[in-house]
């Protein structure tokens, strides 16, 4: 007896997982954190209009969601002037990179990104056979002049562009993205991931309309409720583009995908616009907090438009890995950069006044054993 | 500009969907319906600790769900007495099917099931390129001996066989299924699909080590929490199978993909085996109503070990389709097998007291309009 003939393919493929969730890491270390800043998610959590429709739709979980999101996406439709035909909504940004790299990403096709941007689209590529080109980020910022012409050497299919940038927290100007459309190689598509726009200042998001058409066939943009809305653990993420590449997910998409509370809950978090400014002026707050804390220890806070501070520990990536390792022991989870120089960072998630106190008290003591560890 | 370059297989998809939702029928009938017992959802719904639990974790959400699903993964192992090892949480069985056609089938492979077996399936061997050979019902059930004669033939790396069965509600024996497993020929992988199978008689699923041994390589089980635990809106199913293909799902899979309320849902939801006794108790008892409803008009019943019933129209499939259009327009949405001659048959949930008490009274109607257009 044999086992399954698995494609060449996923056979291929490594065991590697793109992250250890912060449950696997607590269940190894015995404990659970004291600060859980490191996923970048967002510790203020949705508006209680979200919870309570999530909570209320828990009663009716035993029909399943409605397979075209329809409230959801006329309302996210309505939010940005658009028809809900150039809205798809998805199981989180993953899973809306996972559709649309099967889209276009035969084996052997090119794709490319920046080196050390998010792991899970390089997974999701890896995942169909894609062959990715990675561009050096420019000044711990992703450098999309050079990822087009970098797309128009290898003939990419995909160029994915994250604005903000995660891990750096860095941001262009939707104007200055716009322009570059023009580059955009006949035949790429870019990806657009603004999974972190919502915190961003003014003018980071190109101007639906008067900077990008919605029906431009050249770009599809991502967006999230993880991230500013507060519900990661929802699973709800939503893709803006042009109708007929909207229309193509419903040729491979989990039709009945959606969680049915999830849908309810980003419905009611949408609309409430009150939770979410007073979410954005709370990460901000806690931004300023982090590059504080960072200051009194001598480190340098990068500048950030997204819900996380990379904190330059002044060193290399062995360092840095070190002070992490540090953090971790005092209970406190962060995350940082896996390629050069980007990992001389930490990236430490905008956390409530505890979790910054925990960071506040567990970074001196992390940070000399590092220091002493590296000396 | 033109827009992305589709895979030539994506190009070659057709647009249809496996299934019409609902909520998308009440939109285009201007209507809810008064009875929603068409898609083999769950009336009677999920223990109340489980709606507590999603309640509760709604408040976390925030948070992603733990990527291993580990407390969930855990609590189904210990159920079945085996190992986390031989356990794989996903987003529903439409979402694991998913993940497992894409593991093992690649372009040109065959893949066999029974002609007007779950229709989401084939929409993922078509979606990834796989060659579908479709083997008829016997005697409305799904042929084990013939699916994997066919599979001998054509040399497939999947065989999909439902136990019970959907849509006819027929199942066999799990000693019989187990005394087949020596005619699955090597290299193809039996896929058991025993999402219903809590509803049926004792002795359906072949039992776990004296009747299949977990390590077993040529088959994989799929359960679910959709079904008989009530949560379809929640998206959690799980696979049995031997470690090795277990962890071959930890390449491709979305590893944050879960939702956290329902990863606690259905940990409650598992544990309370009073309400799931409950559950199955009342829907066998809807399955006599429908059949006496059935016979009261002067249609046949088939015996059924799921919670939904087919009904014998007593004609052909455009006679059933118009009892069917009957129902629907007068509130009760049912559905029914795609491919004669199971398409004599309607399928109809079972549902609670009200909504039987709707079917009661639409049926002689839509009956009598059907064969009056018929005649």
């Amino acid at each position: 007896m044999t086992g399954p003939r698995y494609t060449p393919l996923v056979a291929s493929l490594p065991e590697t997982v793109p992250f250890v969730g912060p449950e696997t890491q607590e269940r190894e270390r015995g404990a659970p954190f004291r600060a859980r800043i490191g996923a970048n998610e967002n510790v203020f959590g949705p508006s209680p209009r979200a919870i309570e429709a999530m909570q209320r739709e828990a009663a009716e979980i035993w029909k399943y969601g409605d397979s075209t999101s329809y409230d959801l996406r006329n309302a996210i439709a309505a939010h940005h002037g658009i028809s809900p035909e150039n809205v798809m909504v998805g199981e989180g940004i993953d899973g809306l990179l996972g559709y649309l790299v099967r889209l276009v990403v035969a084996q052997g096709d090119a794709v490319v990104t920046s080196d050390g941007a998010y792991p899970t689209f390089n997974y999701h590529v890896a995942g169909f056979g894609g062959v990715l080109h990675k561009v050096p980020y420019a000044q711990d910022a992703e450098d999309l002049p050079a990822l087009l012409a970098k797309a128009a050497e290898v003939d990419a299919k995909l160029v994915y562009f994250a604005n903000p940038d995660n891990p750096m927290g860095s941001w262009k100007q939707g104007a200055e993205i716009a322009a570059q459309l023009d580059n955009v190689p006949e035949g790429t598509l870019l990806v657009l991931d603004e999974a972190y726009v919502e915190f961003a200042p003014d003018g980071t998001a190109p101007e639906i309309g008067s900077e990008i058409d919605i029906e431009d066939p050249r770009v599809i943009r991502f967006r999230t409720f993880s991230k500013a809305y507060g519900m990661a653990g929802a699973r709800v993420g939503y893709a803006l583009a042009a109708a007929p590449l909207i229309r193509a997910f419903d040729k491979i998409r989990n039709h009945f995908g959606m969680n049915r509370t999830a849908q309810a809950g980003a419905l009611a978090g949408l609309q409430d616009r009150e939770w979410l400014e007073q979410t954005i002026e709370k990460v901000a707050a806690a931004r300023g907090r982090i590059a504080a804390i960072a200051q009194a220890n001598g480190l340098s806070a990068l500048p950030s438009a997204t819900n996380f501070v990379a904190v330059d520990c002044g060193g290399d990536g062995a360092l840095a890995k070190a002070v992490l390792e540090g953090l971790s022991k005092r209970g406190v989870f962060v995350r940082m950069p896996f390629v050069a120089p980007q990992n001389r960072c930490i990236r430490i998630g905008a956390g409530t006044e505890a979790d910054l106190d925990a960071l506040e008290e567990a970074l001196p003591g992390a940070l000399a054993e590092a220091r002493e560890n590296a000396g």
